[in-house]
């Protein structure tokens, strides 16, 4: 094996953790997990708010010219995920990453969310679907030369993605 | 202020450390982050996999039957941010919120890539913008009904995103 391959490998099996802080934390009407929306999907005109944190307000400058943005979060209530699971929309056991389920190896959301404006540290947004209180990661504009995509397949979701309009979370998720 | 709010208050503000493991390494033609694509736009047909760590493998299951994912990976070269930032696509500077600079406070990178197929603990994508040796977070399917949207404004983007299939990366970003 090349010196850079071995040096590589050693590299990743230290397997090091890798830490983040909350640039802000969502404000939503969701206080419970039970009975949430489970993508933004099911809450279409749902209004909330991200609440950054003072220091990275200048972050913000020129985000409300774009219509959508991509939140990243963490499932902060989440405690612990198994690697085949049966997501809210379907019977049958699947790999964790071929799910959106929140018990994950590393429970990070993934929302499109639709922005209202900016006032002050406020990022107000439409389309929430996340637990009041989430400490929030990162936020990216959606931009649609990088982020659609030609998808045509969608696995176990083919027949099921439309109920999750309908479907509201119950408690299998929650520690 | 009511008492839960206030208690809620004072649990944002210990902003604790969020930490993750790597469940795997992407492995790509970039070892360098300098003239590597900024986006998938930029890397149709580019081949690469993601070499998950054993123990998550049957995380897969049934993740070939989707035509794309997201991938979240670790921006391990990134040393720091600043909050205001001159994008590889503009030339004046605008909120790290609003760019897609790698940069930022949480160097969380985010790819839409197309799924080639499942081999072992190999997960093989295509449009792959990514340096090689990087941790990967999380993996999840791209399923149309959430994740496409009516994003109809792109702020500083417009007129800016097509220059991003041609575009290369230069050394500002890297420590």
């Amino acid at each position: 094996m090349p010196l850079q391959d071995r040096k590589e490998l050693a590299a990743m099996q230290e397997h090091k953790d890798i830490c983040f802080r909350p640039i802000g934390y969502f404000r939503t009407p969701f206080s419970s997990p039970v009975g949430m929306p489970i993508q933004p999907a099911g809450a279409r005109g749902v209004r909330g708010h991200v609440e950054l944190i003072a220091e990275y307000q200048d972050g913000l400058k020129d985000l409300d010219g774009f219509s959508h943005v991509f939140v990243l979060y963490h499932l902060h209530e989440i405690g612990g995920y198994k690697l085949l699971t049966t997501p809210f929309l379907d019977v049958i056991p699947h790999g964790i990453f071929a799910t959106r389920s929140p018990a994950r190896p590393n429970p990070i959301g993934l929302s499109v969310l639709r922005v209202i404006g900016i006032n002050g540290c406020k990022l107000e947004l439409e389309d929430v679907d996340v637990l009041d209180g989430t400490p929030v990661l990162d936020i990216k504009p959606y931009v649609a030369e990088f982020d659609a995509c030609d998808a045509d397949r969608f696995g176990w979701f083919e027949g099921n993605s439309e109920r999750a309009r309908e479907h509201r979370a119950d408690e299998r998720f929650t520690t």
